[in-house]
């Protein structure tokens, strides 16, 4: 038995080293065309920035260790150009020995990731960078080291653009980012990412969204200035191209496998071909949420497909279950994460979706230091079914988004939710987890306790007269700021003063977070109001609009 | 329509609050014998350290409050004595103006919750204390401050206990603990408390376990010296009752509801009273895991039953879902979480279960600041349902319990845990999540592709003459500690030197975690051996035996 894999690091490696513990007897060949296998791709933003000082922590796996331990023949710089799906062999281009050879397999597992997507007029420039291989960082960190390196430029505010981002300021560069789509980290709903914008600002990071690079003023193969969609010129020592990343599917579509925008395979991870196996980048797998096929370029499904084609190439059987789309980052002190649809996603898929918004500590309130996280909860509309979540905070993100994450990989409601038996103990958590309240808060909608709305819409009737905005916080956080228009009556005056509300009008109540006025909104439909709550209240309101002043 | 509810505090307060929202109009009347109702009962300890400054934090809803905004008639004070069902009435006893008097309802919430478990010959010491109510913590400081309290003694190493002691060390007290059962915190398995052993040994606690205090020294009203089982007597300033807690059940047994260790209750936390709701500690309610009724007195399903008895009470719908059983503490750095059921509760349960125990770090290794944590998980050693598991270490455990939770919530099996789609960057996981490395070990288990065995099983057989241990680390590592008799291969020489291995015996293979040695065991299976892999490895052993020198 003869398996040969194409591309060494998370799918590849991860396919090597578990082909070789299902079948102790079989030869393993693992093909990279750069100089490192298994590498720590996600670890590269932090070596540039000096938070990983070493380069050697890099290296996860060395090629010596796959030799010893797993006894798999290991060819860097050895980029693989062709599958011959015929003869069942593999053209491999020795780019040590100017060479070109064939070599033949069994099984092939193709693990070939993806690649940085790099605009063409910077593509030579030798001040413009990538930030995808050790070769990579090497090179930025030789010329930080010779060049005076002060401005900037990251092309693109996705995961790896927003991690370098922090890495370059910590060291004392002056940053720009350019993002193309409306609001920075564009995979999630632009108010969630609005609060780590701001932390950016106060960095002195300069974030300009909306726009895009359009040409470069080269001099001597240097990129001088950047030229922007409004016209606008912008000087740039260093250019970092981070505008997402294109899977690298070109070998499999030339073979003849069948490629959407990623490798087809089933839940062995085998192509259309049965002797041919796929992970990682290059491939596309069924979404849990939505039952189609989604392209996530990311190391915890790389790993988990590499290790399960690597089994089943090798005579095992294993199977990878649909993904929930679970992805997280750090910025300064801020986690961002999201697990299965964004807002934007439910809608732009059509879904007959509602969303809840909560504000709570991320431990016990009366426990110092606790620190405040909002949860973005989409779910079914009907069934209560989760749809995804997003999460910002400073602390206990992971651990709400990865609850969420299981709750969805086995299908739970918003009911469910409520319902959850998470540890509490004051340093951790309150009795009602923020997950739990999130939950609460959402199956209320659904079981038509509450009507809820979110800040978009209310901004959308803020001069509508069929509706009438109430804030029932303080006078004090009234007068601090409120929402255009909105009268104030405190939640526990609310009963005594009922009167002075309009009997003919739509009420929309908000306080700070959203828990005051959904009482506030029980007591007014108690006396025959039609009431809505808006979700996450004034803090959700600066979320969506933290420029607008009243 | 009149409800009342017997005890302010966190199931009793849950269901006051919930049954106004969902009913305006109904009057509602909550009981309470002491003189504080919604307290934060889990602070209490760290008041007592000074890690809660102020005691009003320890005041999660006013008495003002809850008339003010829930139109809630509040009776601090004020003890039930009797429930009179014929009639539906209570009576109370006005503890202010020293009266009696009966009131009457249509629905009837008993939150009653527990009370400490108080030594009889320590009843009335004046330096004896309990940790459960604000007048206790009051008590305490007062006499903190007046008097000269140097040596403390603690009677209980169980959530409370440990909190408390913890504490008093930090405010510089000599502490000791005393604890009548095995081991520290003995909900759990042993092994996965000797860490927290070993650091309050570090931090000048003295423990004493296997021991009880079963007399006193006291002389006018204090407690100078505690007799224990073994004989010894030590000296105490202050003596700290925290040996359990008893269910308030009295009032429900009296009144003739259904009663076993906690009220009967279905899921709508109605008693066999259907008039009667009880809810949190005073209540059983049913375990997903198995089935059966269980005593969990804890403030998490304390509030979400009394959410569900103040709803149903007041005319809504909801329903309480089994439980999981889930828990967490802060030692010093330490968190030791448990969800589900431990190994010794398996075990006595007589389940066919299997148990997988890997030591990953808490983030990606390459990024600094990653902590070793440890997971015992526990599961059927058929299906792969999950039963339990224990996770301990110095960050990210709250998250893996909670996940952990999550899935036994659902149903799900280690196939599923394996399989999980978590967040991941390189702060706050790995790209498998240490939940999904427990659920992969697990999993591999019963694939049949390794054979586990534990430390404890491993020390039966340390003498007997059918077992060779093998260890597969380096020689450095082998030197620096190992088990008795274990003979050295280091992994990466195993396939040269195979021939080492007595063909006749079984093999017990061990490394540093179990990873090495789990490679180990699938070449030596693949060269047939019969083959055990340490789950682990050294790590473990260490936890079981920390005291065992070779
Ligand atoms: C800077 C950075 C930060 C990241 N951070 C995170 C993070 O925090 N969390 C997260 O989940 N993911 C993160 N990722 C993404 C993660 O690294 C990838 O999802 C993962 O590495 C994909 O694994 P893969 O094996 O499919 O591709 P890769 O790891 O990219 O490996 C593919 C390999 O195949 C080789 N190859 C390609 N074609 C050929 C050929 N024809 N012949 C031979 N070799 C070939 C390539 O040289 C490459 O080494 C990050 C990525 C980067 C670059
Ligand atoms: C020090 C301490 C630390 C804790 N830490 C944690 C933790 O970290 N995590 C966790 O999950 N749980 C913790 N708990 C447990 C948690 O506080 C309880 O599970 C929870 O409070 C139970 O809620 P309950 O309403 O059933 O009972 P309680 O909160 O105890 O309230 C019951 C109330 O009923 C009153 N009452 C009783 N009988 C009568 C009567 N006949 N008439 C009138 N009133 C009556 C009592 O005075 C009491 O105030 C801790 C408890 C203590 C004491
Ligand atoms: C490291 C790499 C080669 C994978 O190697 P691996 O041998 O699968 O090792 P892992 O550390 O992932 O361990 C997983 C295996 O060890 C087993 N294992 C882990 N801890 C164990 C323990 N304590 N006891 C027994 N088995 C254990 C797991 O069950 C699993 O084996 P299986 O697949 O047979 O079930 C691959 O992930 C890699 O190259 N990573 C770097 C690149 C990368 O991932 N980049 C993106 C993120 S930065
Ligand atoms: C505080 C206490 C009275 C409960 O009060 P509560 O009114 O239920 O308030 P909570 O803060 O728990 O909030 C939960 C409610 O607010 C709602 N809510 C919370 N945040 C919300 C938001 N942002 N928007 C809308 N609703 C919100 C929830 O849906 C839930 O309402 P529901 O039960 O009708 O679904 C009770 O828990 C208590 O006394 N606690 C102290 C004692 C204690 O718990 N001790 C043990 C632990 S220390
Ligand atoms: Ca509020
Ligand atoms: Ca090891």
């Amino acid at each position: 038995m003869k398996i040969v894999i194409v591309g060494g690091v998370a799918a590849g490696a991860s396919a090597a080293t578990k082909a070789r513990r299902t079948n102790e007897s079989a030869q393993i060949i693992l093909f990279e065309q750069g100089e490192y296998v298994s590498f720590a791709n996600c670890g590269l933003p932090y070596y540039v920035g000096g938070t990983i000082p070493k380069r050697d922590s890099l290296l996860v796996v060395r090629e010596e260790l796959f030799r010893k331990r797993y006894n798999i023949d290991v060819r860097v710089l050895s980029q693989v150009t062709k599958i011959n799906r015929d003869r069942k062999t593999i053209t491999v281009f020795d780019r040590k020995n100017n060479t070109t050879y064939e070599e033949s397999y069994d099984k092939l597992i193709i693990a070939t990731g993806a690649r940085p997507f790099v605009l063409p007029f910077l593509k030579d420039c030798k001040n413009s960078y990538t930030c995808f291989t050790l070769y990579d960082v090497d090179r930025i960190k030789e010329d930080f080291a010779k060049k005076h390196v002060k401005k900037a430029v990251v092309i693109g505010a996705g995961y790896i653009g927003m991690e370098l981002a922090e890495q370059l300021c910590e060291i004392g560069l002056d940053c720009t980012i350019i993002e193309l789509k409306e609001s920075i980290l564009p995979q999630f709903d632009k108010e969630m990412t609005n609060p780590i914008l701001d932390t950016l600002t106060t960095k002195g990071i300069k974030v300009k969204t909306g726009i895009s690079v359009t040409d470069a003023k080269i001099e001597d193969g240097v990129a001088k200035k950047l030229v922007l969609s409004n016209g606008e010129e912008i000087e740039c020592d260093a250019v970092f191209q981070t505008a997402g990343v294109i899977p690298n599917v070109e070998l499999a579509r030339e073979a003849g496998l069948e490629v959407n925008r990623g490798i087809v395979v089933n839940s062995k991870m085998q192509t259309s071909d049965p002797d041919i196996y796929a992970a990682g980048d290059a491939v596309e797998v069924r979404s849990i949420v939505t039952g189609t096929n989604v392209w996530i370029p990311l190391a915890g499904p790389a790993n988990k497909q590499g290790r399960v084609a690597g089994c089943n190439a090798a005579g095992g059987d294993l199977e990878f279950k649909d993904v929930v789309g679970s992805s997280i980052i750090k910025v300064f002190d801020w986690a961002l994460a999201k697990v299965g649809l964004s807002e934007n996603e439910c809608k732009s898929l059509g879904l007959d979706y509602n969303v809840t918004i909560v504000h709570p500590l991320h431990h016990a309130g009366y426990y110092p230091g606790g620190k405040q996280l909002t949860i973005k909860l989409m779910f079914d509309n009907k069934t209560g079914r989760i749809y995804g979540a997003e999460v910002v905070g400073k602390e206990g993100v992971d651990k709400r988004a990865d609850v969420i994450a299981t709750a969805i990989y086995a299908g739970l409601t918003v009911f469910d939710l409520e319902n959850l038996d998470l540890v509490y103990a004051p340093p951790f958590s309150s009795a009602k987890d923020p997950v739990i309240m999130a939950g609460m808060t959402a199956a209320n909608i659904l079981r038509g306790e509450i009507k809820n709305i979110l800040p978009d819409r209310v901004y959308e009737l803020l001069d509508n007269k069929e509706y009438f905005i109430l804030d029932v916080r303080t006078p004090e956080e009234y007068e601090f700021g409120h929402i255009k228009g909105a009268v104030n009556i405190p939640v526990d005056d609310l009963r005594g003063r009922i009167n002075e509300l309009p009997r003919d009008k739509k009420i929309i109540a908000y306080c700070g977070v959203g828990f005051r006025s959904y009482h506030a909104c029980l007591i007014l439909k108690a006396n025959g109001f039609d009431c809505f709550n808006m979700s996450g209240g004034w803090t959700s309101w600066r979320m969506y609009y933290p420029d607008l002043v009243e």
